[in-house]
């Protein structure tokens, strides 16, 4: 058994306790958090070391292995230090706060010849599995594009916008799918609520394959959507995460290239060809990373959220930011001078 | 009665037909069409004059008012002949295909002291209407945003790309909406099918108010969407034009601001408060656009079709077109270079 | 081509009209309605004969074939002269009235050696045609139970209850899919709006097969349902009538069968399997119905709307309303006695 | 804080178990069960007593409550111990087998002066305290009809049938929502799976009120349901308990009576009316339950979940359970003897 210990306990803390109890290759043996009240709650369902300070578990040379819960900005330092330590280490996404801090892990871990990976959870859905074997069968035929819309209401943090918050999921399932980065990036969008914070952001990535991907994330929608639609030239999948009975639809629709020299109009029917709604795994996707995390330690399996992958997701979001502020920059100045058109 | 004459008994002219047919304010006087096999279809249904050359319609004297229902390169001379011949005009949208041409015809109609009235179909729809109503009374607090979903299978036609198709319904409900032209327009997208037409456009537009529009608009879609969500600071409606039970939901919620110094992790739920979904009126609203034709003509009514109007559309698309072009342009010589990043 | 007269003009008779005129293998001679408001309508969309009495068209020896589409209580009379007349007969569903009515028209037309066909337009829709393709596939399994919902507001009519107006659909689709007759019938409902007249029936058919069908009607709901599922050992087929883009739903489970010396308690998840929509014709039925009446009457096809198939839908809604009467008696009895238990 | 015990920890009982340990108002002392293997996964969360035998909880004098949550056959001796023992008894619906059981435990609880309460977990929902208000407001007008469809897969047991299953969750919600009981009982069903124990139940209540109350429940459907309405004269209230975002729609029409002389076909929309969705309060109902149980304990609250409803809802389910097996005797009777109609 992988003697683990746990940092944070906040909002994403929980699950991974509760995934690493519940877990034959891991022994949790320490958690940390900086706030006494959530101490006293861990206390309540741990019998093991329940402590203040991180260092005290990364420090621990009984512990083979960290867990990384805490907000964007300490998951450098605090995972740096671990693999200094010699331990092995799963860290929330995004991975880090720079692209500077992220080749920094990467290169660093190789050295020290410990496993970095990153908790993308969603890779291990049953639905990004399933949609995984989809891509892979070559079912879909070329990909043209990855549409997402990822919208709900809320969940304002001061140290992260609604890009780096909600792009992580989809840019890491892009990775996941297609093996090939953007060579353009087109990103804008609103602060409605907080002058520095976007809440609405809306990313277009365009790929070599060629294919385009199109993310819209907002912080501001009363009403959840998380609805990703890829489609290709023989089929396309709608995924609707909020869709319990048919969380992943395949449509078996093609895109109908017409001869260009003739007028066509054709008014188009509500779908065309048959429609399937395959029966996803239901197993917690946590409970598979951890168990995946495990594996990958044991030269069982290799990594499919390693450290280069979690690298490429925050080399897209620094880029994306850039032109983000650019734009926002841009469009304050416009708004000031009062110049329309 | 007025007598109007049709031209154009393609896709929409059927529609009208059938509309002026049905009318009490105007006598369906004749139609042309260049088809040989179309007039043969129409006088079928139809005991008036059928021709083949428009400017049988456009020059007879006895005629008050043509409908122009042809593809958009021939809207701008056939309805400058009309004005000029002092007909009032109504013309399918978009009004034209530049602004030069708009702006002429803007100014001609005045001269002549006729109507030019484009055909935004949308604006009478039940949904429209009751949604113009609920921002007009200020229910949804100050406007945040204006995010469209228009995807759907087809209509790929040698003229016409998808901006140009798609983008005048959501353009002409935003004017209608909100009394604001955009400050900055973002605007990018994809050429699957055919290298000269777009066949997927993202299109951001922000406004003073300060306001931002999002339209997702394709041609690659085997799924159907028609939804329009228009956030406010109190309020959010959802309008899905393809439920015919629910087609438009107003979610009464609003935007929570929190205060920026406290850090807050909400987990949200998928909504707060209460959902209603106002009966709409169904009637026709091309049998609503005819009567305000007749109301505005006979000056009963003021125009919420203007020329005006429809030159502002044409010239929020142009600036699109010229953005979007430069964007498929750069991409592609990226592409090509094959430098990526 | 067959020479046809349509007798009525009320809520189908259009439709039939439409259908006809467009009929490659009829010619629609006369239209009859007793309405003078109605023949005038006629008169603006059709240049043949119109008359106020149907037995102008049915005593007409020019006309090969006659469609009745009057209130149930005339088509007895006025199919039972078509037929004596020699003309072949389509009308519209129920048959007839009653059981001894049907034996009658059953028989003269046998007799007479002409086509009595009953319109039961459900059975030639996209949806009704998949599901009878799935079922003698055998792709269901075997037939456990067929349950329908089909409730709606409004439609008060004094002549016809909501047995007699919503069983036929669900009738003519089971006689249609399975080669049995129920042995049993229970019936019970409530008369809300007219003491006379049942808006509310429950009926419950029990077949040799074992089968068991359940039909809820209803004119007494704000919420339109179309809603059948149809149970076998292997699959289940779930048809929603207003559900346009997955009218039909094949979920690809089966009923699990445990052994019942063993106590299982098994929490269900939403489903088990895959759920698949095949893509359906989109014809409209009523032309397939028009074209299946000219093939039948020239020897090209059997039939699939029978006058025996019409007679048999009748033979239970006959036996259904008189449960339903001696139910809705002995209700009214215990109420007025007021004895509760 | 009242000492409570629990008894049986198989499906319901680790929900007891989870909302006793966080109430404030009870202290759980100790649970017992028959099963060694559940003993063991008790020990693991709590370290209480732990005990094979009920009795032991039963007779422990220092208890003050106990909830049971065994299988219903054991319901009756268990309730009739603890009540004997001066114990305050919660105890999983339905609260008995048999009428007679269910009296006697009534009159048992009043005479020791202990609060009897049948745990209907249902009627703490948010959707059904929304729906209890909404009818108690009158907003509905008189109701009309409870039109039930309960169905899933599965839940095979040896000693409940579909009707003891599924039956009591609607039977209370109606007990709770009217003053009334049916006054005339109709069942049917159908045992695919096990010849004894019926898995298709269509039962049909009529009340004095006059209301009818119809339930379709089912084991045998892969697509779970659980869609309530309930009409009123005024309004239609439809609650999926499925649909997390508008779990309880009302729909603002009433039923249009039209004068009986006059022939009227009305072709109907999809609905008539605003729609809206109350928000529901989101409080887990089994904590509500709990906290209900302490307060008629501690003299504060009335009981809605009394000995008295229980007991009518099992007077309900004998009755129906005795038409039920008339019918299907009936119905058997007729398929042997092989004669149809």
């Amino acid at each position: 058994m992988l003697k683990v210990g746990l940092i944070g306990f906040g909002y994403w803390g929980p699950q991974l306790f509760r995934n690493f109890s519940a877990s034959s290759e891991f022994e949790l043996v320490a958690v940390a958090d900086q706030s006494e009240a959530r101490r006293a709650d861990i206390r309540k369902l741990f019998s093991g070391r329940v402590v203040a300070s991180a260092l005290e578990i990364v420090e621990d040379k009984s512990i083979d292995a960290v867990a990384i819960a805490t907000p964007v900005a300490s998951h450098f330092e605090l995972a740096r230090r671990a693999i200094l330590a010699g331990k092995h280490v799963l860290v929330e996404k995004p991975m880090c706060a720079t692209v500077a801090q992220g080749e920094e892990l990467v290169e660093l871990a190789a050295r020290q010849g410990v496993v970095l990976m990153v908790d993308h959870t969603f890779l291990f859905t049953g639905a990004v599995q399933r949609i995984s074997e989809i891509v892979r069968d070559g079912d879909l035929g070329r990909l043209c594009y990855y549409d997402s819309m990822r919208v709900n209401l809320g969940l304002f943090q001061p140290d992260v916008n609604a890009l780096w918050d909600l792009a992580p999921h989809d840019l890491s399932i892009i990775d996941y799918l297609i093996d090939d980065e953007p060579i353009q990036i087109e990103a804008s969008g609103y602060c409605h609520v907080n002058q520095h914070l976007p809440d609405i952001v809306y990313l277009t990535l365009h790929y070599a394959s060629p294919m385009v991907a199109h993310l819209n994330l907002s912080w501001m929608s009363p009403v959840k959507v998380r609805r990703v639609a890829i489609g290709g030239t023989n089929q396309m999948v709608v995924w609707d995460d909020l869709n319990r009975e048919e969380t992943v639809k395949v449509y078996n629709s093609g895109i109908q290239v017409q001869p260009e020299d003739q007028r066509t109009v054709i008014i188009p029917g509500y779908r065309i060809g048959d429609v399937s709604s395959p029966r996803l795994a239901n197993r917690e996707a946590l409970a598979s990373v951890i168990e995946h995390f495990a594996n990958v330690i044991n030269g069982k399996e290799k990594s499919i959220m390693s450290g280069e992958r979690g690298l490429r997701i925050v080399r897209i979001l620094e880029a994306s930011q850039k032109v983000l502020d650019d734009n926002l920059k841009h469009a304050r100045e416009i708004q000031t001078s009062g110049l329309a058109r």
